[in-house]
């Protein structure tokens, strides 16, 4: 689904001089597993520090509602949503988590951010 | 509404020499979406260290449900709470989080803090 | 209540050679609103690293239970306990935590550490 | 059981740019206590930040199973976990938690790190 | 009683290279009170690095329920038990913490950790 | 406000020939206390068997909202709204429950049914 | 204190041709042991169907408060609250139920009803 | 879907001279508002008795993935799923209970029962 | 322990005309199996509507620390507690339930009533 | 496993002139999808009146255990372990429920009586 960005709209952040958090919590996330067919459910987490723009809601759950028939893995779904989310809002800083209901026992999650340079920083306090 | 502000009282710090937090949580609060006229329903916390004032626990409250008939976006009554209670009490430290509920499934919380210029500091800490 | 102190006795820390934290919980404080003349209630918190002496567990409940009838506010009444503990204990650090129950829809906590120098510290903390 | 490493399968890692996380939670581990031969259960969690290879999924799952009726203790399977899935995936870094039901009463927790020199840094934390 | 550390059993670390974290829980703690006679309830957690030494489960087991007749102060017994475990571990690091039952409403966590020359540190951290 | 009750829609019951049981959960009631003047918060449950007709969601959402400014007390407004649905569906049962957020720390349930004749058997089931 | 029923106010059923059920909860009631003299703490609920009258609510929490600093037993407590209550507002049926905070490890809750003709109903139920 | 029932398949029962009670719970139903076209989420629980066939697991779960972008209303849905097992099943008892999200706010349940002959039965429990 | 029922210490029950519940929970319960040694743990509930006399609340405690050392099956404990008090206070009801802690991953309920003669009732019930 | 239940030991029941309730649950119960050959895990919970015997605790644990590496359906190994117990015991009254952890999203229960001709009685409750 090439046009999937498309979906997201914007409105300008009217605080651009105060660094503040945003979160969007979608807990009604579901996609398609790509090698059995079957759905997948899970929890989609975004929390950015916005910059001049912010991210409209209803055009966000829209967005969320176009993977719903789409074959996406776990780890590409979140990393796909956050380049997406970052080329249309260019925030200070964006972190994406998807949490993924249990299948055969066992459960997922899989967590990125932007910026991604962070590197050595990342590593550090992931432990 | 221009007089919101002059709703909210002081009174002295009587431990000026030390630094303390002071937490005060409304799971009350409901304003009016300016877009389809419906309520909204969240929570609203007001975490502070004070300098000379502190703000008088009723007239916070009455202050809160002033916004019960306004239209207003999440993100801009956070902002909105934050500015009016810095003008008035000038604190060490402050910061306000909303955490509203589910509409069409996703949820959002919206985190402000005072002063702002600690930004880059921000940006790490939030990640 | 000016002899309110003289209630807490204290044992000799047999471990003074290591900093160590001890924590003393009462979910059962009551006292009275100096305003309206309520019963306020709330969780008190006290953790501290012991110098020379500890307080006495007994002692201590009847301190707190020395507010039952008396009219204090919150900010007042938890700034009062640190102070009369760190009298009477000279604790290498304590922080004094009070919890209320929800007045009016709201509940607010206060929180308190010594020692107070620690400014700069405090405010980046409790961010 | 020499060939159990065989079983771990792997993809390419698509984002090999960015730093990210991936969990995966196995809370239906079970394996058999050495001394006794009674059935153990236990959760175990994976976490790490992939560098060239992500770990299959079902592939993992069977890998777990291969413990099923296998003789071992806590403290080993927590560690060969960590081995075997760091000579397959060589990840940048990772950690793996296993959390035991308690027996006799007692419950028990396990956690390894790679990489391992990072060991002041570990003491620190652990804390 | 005296000869109680006897009874902790330790078996050889496998993985001393490696800093690695080992929790031990024990929520069926029981002592009795010096003063009243009357039985105290707990849960004591053992967190700790291993050196050379890890300590055998079932002794350590039969070392909790020693405390079973014996009179004993909470913050005496959570200290012994450090020194105990030290003296036979010889651990890189270790954290003992008791957290016990109400007793007239109240309750009391007790926290020690070796070594105990990080203090400022320390200090610092419990705040 | 007399015509509140003409907000309420109706749809055609599909399954007459069967009894079943449809529950509609606001948890975010607010109304106006009438004596303070201060907000009133709380969660009405709506269970009833239907006969004819079912109650259209979207109407008993605005039915619910109308209520946000009117000064009501707990008692009269779960009485007025079972007597509201009753009049509109003409249900073969229905039970209408209001839950009230706590107001000086007591909190207060109401629980209404119709049919009202089964009398004996209420105060049979309710001990 | 003989004139504590006094306090109860009421006010006019205005349903009274439909048993509907009220309750209302305090878990913030407090007294005294009568043999220690160290305050209890419980929380009180009172779940009636009105007959003419209901307690007005402001006056039964002031009722409560009458009860802070008088000595006596968790069984007398709860049948005096049945008693007073029962007296005042003649109900057509009511059910107190008082569970009381843990003293010494152990607690207890004591549970009464009206009309207590019920008897051998009341047997078979509590099973 | 005319044919969404041909999808179930079914496995004899080997106890039919015992009544027992099989549960199937779906926390991960979907399907679509027929009104809005926005995706509706909830959970879906199978309660029944059998009598000479049982559901076969898979084919129920495929049953449900059916609906996935189906529109339909809660009503409609619960009461279609408990028409097609029971005619596919013929069992001597079923249930069907849907769950759904809050939209707006507000949540709904829908419980459908065969046979549905017990009428009066079903008007008394439900209350 | 022959004289362990002389410990229980009982006093006049005030309000004899009236059935009314009376229930006492000790979670703190402790005795030792007697094929291992090994201490057990678990909690015991009372529930009992007084005749004539009700158990003293202290002395009840000390009759559950009598079993403190003492090596007794789950099965005869709770039963033996029932004869106990059943001998005491000649109860109109009564119900003793032990929940025993997790052995091997395994735990146990046991529940007794008085008087036992309802026996058909007791098995419909239990199911 | 033909000779499963000689595993089963059991000792008299010194109580047979009461009824009453004993309960094992096990909440660590595996054994093998017949299928696919993947484990399944569930909670296993026995309910039951005895007559003259009991189970033996430490027998109905290996019991269980010798399901581990046995293919075998939800719905059969809850019917064979309530006819090998009933078998063994002879008990008054028996209940045997099994909870099976979700597989591809959904979970089920089975849940099975004796005496198995309490029929009607059955059908009504399970509504």
């Amino acid at each position: 689904m090439e046009d999937r960005i498309k979906i997201l709209e914007t409105f300008d952040n009217k605080y651009p001089d105060r660094n503040y958090k945003i979160v969007h919590v979608q807990p009604e996330f579901t996609s398609v597993c790509p090698k059995t067919g079957n759905p997948d459910f899970g929890k989609i987490t975004i929390t950015y520090v916005p910059d001049k723009k912010c991210v409209e809601l209803k055009s966000l759950k829209i967005y969320f509602n176009s993977f719903r028939n789409e074959g996406i893995f776990y780890e590409s779904v979140v990393n796909l949503i956050l380049d997406d989310l970052v080329k249309v809002l260019q925030p200070r800083y964006m972190k994406v988590t998807g949490e993924f209901n249990p299948r055969g026992g066992m459960y997922s999650i899989v967590e990125v951010e932007y910026p991604s340079n962070f590197q050595s920083n990342f590593i550090e306090r992931s432990k």
